[in-house]
């Protein structure tokens, strides 16, 4: 009877002590609201993908775990700009990139530029689990995929119709002779995906997957495959993925600065990430948003968009999903 | 009389209120004491360096200006680790990388993985002023590069015989069947170069240009052309640009990082950057060093290693180059 019930405090104290919480995006962009039947996909997909990372959570997986997970829902989903249903190149192709962060060790992994790679964050955390290297791209990082047992796609997998239109659509608003050039501000819905998590071992992770901007140019990298400025994650603060028009958050190294203020500031993540989402970006022109966790399972999502695609599961199993604005 | 007297206190004012200063790196790695004849050409290069970048900031010209200057003359001189001299990847390749950004408007630019492009700086200083993008790899680099006039050259250009030694030597070393991965500690020369700038106008600028690692996997990039990891300008803190293990530089942000402690801690430059390679970077295992220079023209030199290859000219025009330990 005793021992039931110092098992019974034990068990009641370890799940205030370690909460779990997952976080995920899938893009920020204008406020756009699609076909019914389509708006509940979203709200569905998002949800199965809250869920397919939080059940590991609630196991005692680990973060890194749940956020490859929630990811490859994601991914896998063609209403999203990550895996398939990716946006396509000015060329008419889909470079694929991803990353992913440990808060721990602060280990991290990402792949830029992939054509293959049918889950390219299954490929950034075989590059940060695998390899001495963090960041691999192009050709070298599909033989690298490939070599770890990374499941290989014809490029073709990726395309969705849709996403087809969107290009010709695009290149139908292009000056000819001018060179061309994706304006991501044009660009009605972005659909980067990406996934905070914190486990019961107190160790936060992020990730982030993307396709890019319909008609980017051949090679483009944005801020989703670089630690510091699309992913990142340091227990001593927060776990940090982000979504918009990466150039900004690459020259704001805005993941890496959100989790600067806290530990050099000590801002809690709600207020650093309104300050480097609302005060810096925004009168720069740097649209977009974040979501993030910090190791006492506070959630955070701050967009400068109209829109942002989101959901979570809090320390309280509360579960919500949102595809528009506040 | 009047007048001229009155000019003559504008120039020293100009001279006390706008001081221009430059430091230059050739990367960090173990105490190497090369023939004379080589040690020579090495501090007369850093030296060409210098005063390359030093005159144009004395003749008003901007920082962007004095890196690119500096680091093109680093990249042609076969004794460093960059542009013609680059070392080779396991698949007997150059692949090279740069990156540079501006203080003022804190626009960037970068390649990653060019094999054809005789001065990857330049490269990366068109993508910042000619393109939306701030980081273009691979093939579209390339033919982004040819397309805005930057030099092309055949591959086998970089090629250098103590290079191609290395690489063997490097392959002699490898277990077979085992995966092949570039060690960087046992590395004796990495030879990264770098430079960073403050012109008349207080507008600093910072840049980055490497090969690599000898060994290292085709596709694989390190800090160098990373912004925030391997090179961050920003006129309210510091410029920064990193040389060594790059993945380490990486996960921690390290240029951003130092620039950040500035601003959010108020630590000196040179108390941001010892702490950063000293207490971060070395108990961690990451090898390397940093330079850099504040908006008072303050220079800092920082290395973990046995020995950096570096110089400067100071606010008062003196000159100093190094190229072994402190």
């Amino acid at each position: 009877m005793k021992t039931a019930l110092v098992y019974l405090l034990m068990t009641s104290m370890s799940a205030i002590a370690a909460p779990v919480a997952i976080v995920i995006h899938g893009g920020a962009g204008n406020e756009q609201r699609p076909p019914a039947a389509e708006e509940k996909q979203r709200h569905a997909t998002l949800e199965r993908a809250l869920r397919a990372g939080h059940e590991l959570l609630l196991r005692g997986g680990s973060a890194i775990d749940a956020v490859e997970a929630a990811i490859v829902v994601l991914e896998d989903s063609p209403l999203f700009n990550a895996g398939k249903g990716a946006v396509f190149t000015s060329e008419g192709k889909n470079e694929l990139d991803a990353s992913i962060m440990e808060g721990r060790t602060r280990g991290a992994g990402a792949v830029g530029n992939v054509t293959t790679v049918k889950n390219p964050i299954r490929a950034a955390r075989a590059v940060m689990e695998r390899s001495p290297h963090v960041l691999l791209v192009g050709r070298g990082a599909e033989e690298f995929a490939r070599r770890n047992g990374i499941e290989i796609v014809a490029p073709d997998y990726f395309r969705t119709e849709e996403r087809w239109r969107e290009l010709q659509e695009w290149k139908a608003k292009q000056t000819p002779g001018k060179p061309q050039s994706a304006n991501p501000a044009a660009q009605e819905h972005l659909g980067t995906v990406g996934c905070v998590a914190l486990d019961q071992n107190g160790t936060l992770a992020a990730g982030t997957s993307t396709g890019g901007m319909t008609g980017k140019q051949p090679g483009r990298l944005g801020d989703s495959p670089l630690i510091g400025a699309g992913t990142y994650a340091d227990n001593r603060a927060c776990g940090i993925s982000c979504t918009g028009h990466g150039e900004f958050f690459i020259r704001n190294v805005v993941a890496f600065d959100i989790a600067a203020r806290m530990r050099y500031q000590n801002q809690p993540l709600a207020d650093a990430a309104r300050v480097v989402v609302q005060e810096v970006l925004r009168p720069a022109g740097g649209r977009g948003g974040i979501i993030g966790i910090d190791r006492e399972a506070n959630i955070v999502v701050e967009f400068n968009t109209a829109a942002m695609a989101r959901g979570s599961i809090d320390r309280h199993g509360k579960l919500s999903t949102a595809t528009l604005g506040r």
